[in-house]
């Protein structure tokens, strides 16, 4: 019959399960973060293709194919070692599900490039393409992010989440400007559009700032303080495209020096992210080998046969004497059932901390959610499809001058007072 | 290399393993269930044996603790077979840690028995100690209720485990009540605290009325309904004792009216926890078999050789043509890439949903957590143990005539201003 011991034990077991799955799930993160990288530089030499009638580029495509190949491989690899028999990721479920999705998005990417080889795809079209793709990635980040069990690892996840998809954000901030400067006009539309990408892009930053490590965060702060001329430039062209009178002449040769320092920034953005990525590693490695310890220590325990009157102390009120430091299961091979139920008490309180902590990291992925479940209600209400959905709730947010979330939250508010979905 | 539909499979199988999980997890309430109510009545044996000198209950109490001996065999068995080396469990840890918790508590039940044998415990301190082995046993069924995967059974879940609460804590009004009987006199303190458990008791139900089925709810509302006589006789009972002036002498004859009427009520109650934990053991059986169903579709399906047109269907809307329906599986064994893509998606959109629709059920599990955390945080910065946190909040509820859930975040959100620990 198994004692309390036993289950102390389990219960450390399954943290260390836990955190396996989480170095895993972080290697995935990060092979998923140079193949988004590959491919929004695959995105940005495909516009400049298009944008050329096919007349340039194509070298440094076809190069760029020939990386993204290689990570592509590498991913699927990484898909194949989860153990998709075992479910013991906690939401294994979701990541899968999500893991399917982009599988689809991979296995369309040849025939894609075919269709922008012979130019049959507009360079609208073929950005929107990469978008969704990437998206598909960016949602197994994100579910590696809310799943997470441990709360310092999930910080950096949520960092590291908001930092991929504010650097995703500047990729179509990259691409919406080429195309307004390829245009050779200013339209309202297109400038629009980039404002909100650069809204968006800020307040991605801003999460990553609040979740990263102070080392991380001045890193970013760092480079981007660095390259300031580069900086400055960025945000006079930024001015230029933002500002112009709508259907009023663009500059088209401003076209390459806007590709220039947008690739400078996002190239920037990878070299932090590529730090957070194995940072992120370490710690998972350094939380696993934390916790093996500490399972070793509880295994060593050699519990002395329980007396009555020392059992008895079940029932009366325990000495908090190491609330907050660390457990004493390493000071002691044999304890008496007395200390036995300090530590079960102890792990307890842990875990509900954790857990406490826990909610506190995964509300700040609400947002993402929340306009999830808006388009979700407007799919559902107004029979819309993803995209229009989702276009709908952009238009709406820009017509109203509100940020996408508040947006979001109006759309859900009303939620009972919406009409019955046309069918 | 694994495709899109090895992941959607992967995915579905996670989901029937959380299921079979449930399953075993509904199993494990329910045997708590069962020992929970044999320590109400063993319970309230011992405090009428003690309250009689021990010349009276001698027997019963004896056969009680008999068929108790017998539902504790049964959950260390229940506790054996859950499979302590894997993980599989989304909040295995915490689950396992309440259970070690358990286990010593049961180990000390002999040695409290043996000092209420000899009369050496009081009733008041051997009540408090059942107290504390009950609240033990519904931490397990907490953490049931909190790390379900599956909206419906967490539902079920929470109505459950707020009725076992409600349950207990119409017990401890019928210990508290028949302690104010036995004394023969009343005290305002103790009058206070019974007015508490009603109000305890009385929202506890509320809960479960929300969460449960409405077959269920109208299943206790009858009941209660059933029996206007003795509810009757039960608010008698509960006037004259909360009423009574402070100090002033109560009949020590009603004492076995109240404790009979408490009990009548309890053992209805018990009858429908046991509908509650049949239909929730049903309730697995049948989403198992729902999601074994669509699994095997799902692996029936043999996807034609995908064609580059149908690939690009990814870059393409999808029309949510059965966004609310039910999956499409069963209706092909053979797929083009373009439905197992809508599976896919419909696979998403579900989870999604599932998510959603969790974290609303687990939000009524708040009221509970919050008071764990104040509790923690008293602990922490006033050095208190857990029974003195516990009895602090309940205090300041009292004395401000507040509900403990507004005391608790009362004290959460003053933490800031909190004085260090003193140590």
């Amino acid at each position: 019959m198994k004692s309390g011991l036993n289950f102390l034990i389990a219960a450390k077991r399954c943290e260390i399960d836990a955190l396996r799955q989480l170095s895993l799930t972080s290697a995935l993160v990060n092979v998923t973060g140079r193949l988004v990288h590959g491919l929004q530089r695959e995105r940005g030499l495909t516009n400049l293709f298009l944008g050329s009638q096919g007349t340039r580029f194509a070298e440094p495509r076809r190069q760029q194919i020939t990386e993204c190949q290689a990570t592509e491989a590498e991913l699927r690899r990484c898909f194949d070692s989860l153990d998709t028999q075992a479910a013991h990721l906690g939401h294994g479920a979701r990541l899968f599900s999500r893991i399917a999705y982009v599988l689809h998005g991979l296995d369309a990417l040849p025939a894609l490039r075919e269709r922008i080889d012979t130019q049959v795809w507009t360079a609208r079209d073929t950005t929107e393409a990469f978008v969704r793709l990437i998206a598909g990635l960016l949602a197994v980040v994100f579910e590696a992010a809310d799943s997470a069990s441990d709360p310092a690892i999930s910080r950096q996840l949520v960092a590291l989440f908001n930092f991929m998809q504010g650097k995703e954000f500047a990729g179509q901030e990259r691409a919406a400007g080429s195309a307004l400067f390829a245009s050779g006009r200013a339209d309202s539309a297109g400038q629009q559009r980039l404002l909100h990408l650069i809204d968006s892009q800020e307040r991605c930053l801003q999460v990553f700032k609040e979740f990263a490590s102070d080392e991380l965060a001045t890193l970013w702060a760092t480079a981007d303080r660095d390259t300031v001329d580069a900086r400055a430039e960025l945000e006079r062209l930024r001015r230029v495209l933002c500002t112009a009178a709508d259907g009023s002449p663009l500059d088209a040769n401003q076209s390459q020096p806007w590709f220039d320092c947008c690739s400078l920034r996002m190239d920037r953005m990878k070299t932090v992210e590529d730090r957070l990525a194995d940072s992120l590693q370490r710690l998972c490695e350094h939380k696993t080998q934390a916790a093996l310890t500490e399972l070793l220590a509880f295994e060593g325990i050699h519990p002395v046969a329980v007396q009555p009157d020392d059992a008895l102390s079940f029932f009366h009120d325990p000495v908090p004497d190491h609330v907050s430091g660390t457990s004493p299961a390493q000071a002691y091979g044999v304890q008496l059932d007395r200390s036995i139920l300090d530590l079960v008490q102890d792990q307890a309180r842990r875990l509900q901390a954790v857990s406490d902590e826990l909610d506190t990291v995964r509300a700040s992925l609400n947002e993402r959610k929340l306009v999830e479940r808006a388009k979700g209600l407007l799919m559902a209400h107004r029979n819309l499809s993803e995209a229009e959905a989702h276009k709908t709730l952009r238009q709406m947010a820009m017509n109203q001058n509100r940020r996408l979330i508040d947006v979001a939250e109006a759309v859900l508010s009303m939620a009972e007072v919406l009409p019955e979905r046309r069918r």
